[in-house]
């Protein structure tokens, strides 16, 4: 499978360089301007520095077509297709417990778009939650300097709805209600392991044990 | 990081084709031909469709340099290096487990050589075992048509041995000896699971719980 032209430019940008900050705004407080996906990079580089968790972002999937193997040097790519994740970003391991999650960040102020969400990485992490695994979204509304964390289980409710045809994105008074606002701090810029110790291990989430 | 030439010609192949079963040898068996990679990918796949465990390889990274936006079709990535794997593999859950473990084969009949094996791997091994997770090697020495499971423990005595300057790779009487072998069945090429229930969950493992 392969992306439309577009789609996947942040996605390219964010992987090779991180020099894209300003085109995100949201620069009032300096770290924000910085994506999602580098501050998550960073929290987790911390997490793993100070022994807390063993957190990595996959790499991106690419398909590769072409490769040249010049002499004395580094094989070069020279044709490839970036290609759509079967699973989520994230994955790893915290207070021996299973992991994993993806990261999504909107500019709309009322809701997450299903858009940019895939089924079969529903499927995924419907299936690590049968499984026992930890599994969540973290959602940025960028233009209202929030993050929230937002257990599998209310977001498949959800989900589910729009094959009834009347869903078409996850609405943010929903995610406020069924989720939890992540702090930012220096050294954690989106600290959701907080959240999750009191989610999943201090027996306070009735979304994590209501079925 | 980049990868000198040749060193990542099978990774490359085995990533976009199947076809080049033919140059592994070993061919005795019409299953035997086919790499590692592919046994582990469809033993995967069948442990997710009976839903036993979730398991994924992780994507092989690569740094994008160029890429082109042709209209109306799909990014085209016209320069790109691999680059060298911080973490493991594979990971996914079992049983509610983390699990986490490498893939390596060798035509050598005596000994696995410590070259393709890169330390940064080992020290995120490390830090799975002690987070509680499960991580292993699977081995599999081609030419004795013989594929092992090597706990994490038992893998590091021997690896921090090079250190002091008498080990440049792991013998196949050691891994025989700290090791399990891994079944063979025509649905589960590569049964590892198996493996990890007697070691993992049933309390026969002296190599896990030796610490």
């Amino acid at each position: 499978m392969k992306y439309p032209k577009g789609s996947r430019q942040n996605k390219h940008n964010s992987q090779t360089n991180y020099t894209n900050y300003s085109q995100l705004g949201g620069t009032q407080f300096g770290n924000r301007g910085m994506t999602l996906e580098k501050e998550l990079n960073e929290t987790n580089k911390f997490y793993l520095e100070t022994d807390q968790a063993v957190i990595h972002k996959k790499p991106t999937p690419i398909q590769v077509v072409q490769v040249d193997y010049p002499k004395r040097s580094a094989a070069v790519i020279k044709e490839a297709y970036y290609q759509q994740p079967s699973t989520t970003d994230y994955n790893g391991i915290y207070n021996g417990r299973y992991i994993d999650f993806e990261a999504k960040q909107t500019k709309n102020k009322t809701s997450l778009p299903f858009s940019n969400i895939h089924q079969h990485q529903v499927d995924h992490m419907r299936k690590i939650d049968d499984h026992g695994g930890i599994c969540f979204f973290i959602i940025r509304f960028k233009l209202l300097n929030e993050t929230f964390l937002l257990p599998i289980r209310p977001f498949i409710k959800v989900w589910d709805q729009q094959f009834e045809g009347n869903r078409k994105s996850l609405p943010y008074h929903y995610i406020k209600e069924n989720g939890y606002l992540i702090p930012f701090t220096l050294q954690k810029k989106v600290d959701y392991l907080t959240v999750v110790d009191r989610v999943y291990f201090n027996g306070g989430d009735h979304n994590e044990r209501r079925h």
